[in-house]
């Protein structure tokens, strides 16, 4: 709910100011390289999707103060006067290497590393982090859920269960990226271009005299695009009320499209359901699930044969309530052309620009990645990090929300079957190349001596 | 990231738009009323916090349909012409009755009850719902933190881990309404009017020759406002050299207001700071401990006694990782002057529009709640529910945050500490009136008889 007369520079932990005046007064304003990465696995997770990407660039390009900021900032009492002319003109001027958006990727790997003034570049760090955090999350737990569902349709049902309106639109945009096939959320559908797809709510069986002549209503007004909910009153007799309306929609020429069961034992009540749709010759009516449902859920029904067409999921996976965050940083690792790294207890990080190799298989599966140093060489293995953003513009347009859905379901059929676990997942081969490994070494030992630190 | 002529009209669930043409063409159109409340506790919590007001009414305030919008329903060949002229004149013109934001309330009371002509409160699901489970599910994670500090200072260092921008923006407000000293969040500051602050990252520190030369020149742009960040190599060699910079500045007239611990043992690295900065005469330099800190962690190095001065709490609180959800609802309790209610499998609701009573002891603490009919009378008893909006205009100004966060205080010393626990809570006493088990009861008799289900 940002007002309209402050941007995003503002969108920024505090400290990014802070040590942007010390950076200026004290000309400390050299070229910085930034590496952007997940340290670890969220639970039960042996891969990650990348997402974000899009909102990284759009941020970038834009990035800029407005006269609003600029009041707030000098109300403070904190600001030199004259750096705060110069954040007036800041704009970011760097450039970017990124994976591609809806790319799989592993822990340790850097999937951007953003090269700049250091000011601008250390400015950006609040908002990448939070994006990149927030869209890998959603697109992960997604591609779960896709995993899980076998081909079977997915429904984003998550509007009213993630943090805020923004996460809501961003979980429509990645779990269809991911492969979902339509989202709930209006808005999102409108800004993004997703189908959307929408049942009934119980609220609606109640204002009419009885289930059955909401049915009727309800399908005078969409008499072949209907979904009717049956378990307001008794989910079984909710189905015979459904018959008796789908009959009646025959009659007309039209046709009911599905039932949807949301409370209960689904397995149990999807058989008794497509039992009685079947006795009254309604085999084509579908029957569409939901209610808590996650990727665990839609797993074992699915295993157990349900016969279930589609699943309708929200809470648990629009906020990926078994793991909502993760440990993603962004850290420093050159300056002025020199590699540096921080030894901090279990935070350590690799030095210098990186570029992340894939190797695949024959036919295409993955086989190892291996983080090694910018320009080394990887013969035969694929370079995960592109160019995005050169002097502060993107060098390419924005790939359509349908070209990065097919692209995604290319490579999610390459990754061996072993990382998809929904439950301990094998650990994926990622290696640290000799020629990183060896600088970061000797990085290591150069901090050490010059701090003055015992081995 | 809405676009600015996508109008917040169309943050809705789809279905509420066919909901509410088929609505509209069976002239199904009279008042309505719904009650927004929470079924369960969420694990370890034995209240809830009560955020997401303030968007609500503004959100109803506001609430229509741009051309934009009409036109994107229009091309998905779905609505009726008709209707969505309609659509392009409709206002919230309903009333609103809530408690006041911040306000401490328990499972299945009724926090919100809108009555208004059935499409505008219907429409209304989506976006009250996203918004309160939000903004209370984060008060309430806030306030948890709040109690475990015991009034050490604490600083929301979320920004990078929310979900989103505005998640962001939210968690710094109604943290602040906690009972939180600051934020980091320079937006929210600017937005909201709280107080930001911030120290270094290790980046600052690593672009310098050494970690003292970047201490000494932080120090130069903020002489007497600087936090040392003291981990980036070595810990306790951070210490000494933040204590050769705070010698430097003393002798400038100048003083080190911190230094800040983010990783590693924080008990133990607190006390040898401590020592350390004692030894050197700077027992006026504080500590400040940050590293994926919540509640439990809080509470027990508060516990051990660590000489910590403050925290700064983000991650796992401002997504209330052990908790990222509840399963708020927003149902239809009344259609045309008629009590109603679901039967699903454990999700039946109660009838009817509703007050919520407060009995208190003689100084205040909090007794008993009961849910009671609106328009029951329980003498001596505080009525929770308070009018806010009537034929879509709000009936008071919006009170300050500074006002909210006031009287959280007082409550939170209302309720009595067995409700408090961090870890299983006592359950608190939430009685149902017997006029209103009465109205249940009938009601659920009526729908049954009415649907032909057994007993």
């Amino acid at each position: 709910m940002t007002r309209s007369n402050t941007s995003l520079g503002l969108f920024t932990d505090f400290y990014e100011l802070t040590m942007a005046q010390a950076f200026w007064q004290s000309n400390q304003t050299g070229p910085a390289v930034f590496s952007l990465f997940i340290r670890k696995y969220p639970a039960d997770r042996g891969y990650l999707v990348f997402a974000g990407l899009r909102a990284t660039v759009e941020y970038l390009e834009n990035l800029h103060f407005t006269d609003a900021d600029l009041a707030y900032l000098r109300s403070l009492g904190r600001f030199n006067r004259h750096f705060l002319d110069y954040l007036g003109g800041l704009r970011f001027t760097g450039s970017v290497r990124a994976m591609r958006e809806g790319s799989i990727f592993f822990a340790n790997e850097p999937v951007i590393d953003v090269a700049g003034p250091v000011i601008e570049a250390q400015l950006a760090e609040t908002y990448l982090i939070n994006q990149i955090n927030l869209q890998t999350i959603l697109a992960t737990k997604a591609s779960r859920v896709v995993h899980a569902a076998r081909g079977k349709q997915l429904i984003d049902f998550a509007a009213r269960r993630t943090h805020g309106v923004e996460a809501a639109n961003e979980f429509a945009r990645v779990s269809y990226l991911a492969g979902f096939d339509a989202t709930s959320n209006t808005m999102a559908g409108a800004l993004y271009g997703i189908p959307v797809s929408g049942t009934m709510a119980h609220s609606f069986i109640m204002t009419y005299e009885s289930e059955l002549e909401s049915f009727r209503q309800f399908a005078r007004s969409f008499p072949d695009q209907s979904t009717l909910l049956v378990d307001t009153y008794d989910t079984l007799t909710g189905v015979k009320n459904a018959v008796t309306a789908a009959l009646e929609m025959r009659r007309e020429g039209h046709h009911l499209r599905a039932i949807r069961l949301d409370s209960g034992d689904l397995l149990e009540l999807s058989r008794k359901s497509r039992a009685i749709l079947n006795d009254a010759g309604l085999n084509e009516v579908q029957i569409f699930a939901s209610g808590g449902l996650d990727e665990f859920e839609v797993d074992e029904l699915v295993r157990a044969g349900a016969p279930i067409d589609g699943f309708g999921v929200g809470t648990k996976v629009g906020v990926s309530a078994d793991s909502p965050w993760t440990d993603c940083a962004y850290k420093l690792v050159e300056y002025d052309g020199r590699p540096v790294l921080k030894l901090s207890s279990g935070k350590q990080t690799l030095p210098g620009p990186k570029q992340v190799y894939r190797r695949r298989s024959d036919d295409g599966g993955y086989v190892r990645d291996t983080i090694a140093r910018a320009g080394e060489s990887s013969p035969g293995d694929e370079e995960l990090l592109e160019e995005v953003m050169v002097a502060g513009r993107r060098t390419r347009p924005e790939p359509s929300l349908g070209e990065l859905r097919n692209r995604f379901q290319q490579e999610f059929a390459c990754l061996p079957e072993q990382f998809k676990s929904l439950r301990s997942p094998g650990t994926y081969d990622v290696h640290v190349s000799r020629e990183l490994s060896t600088l970061r070494d000797r990085v290591v030992q150069e901090a050490k001596v010059h701090e003055g630190l015992d081995e």
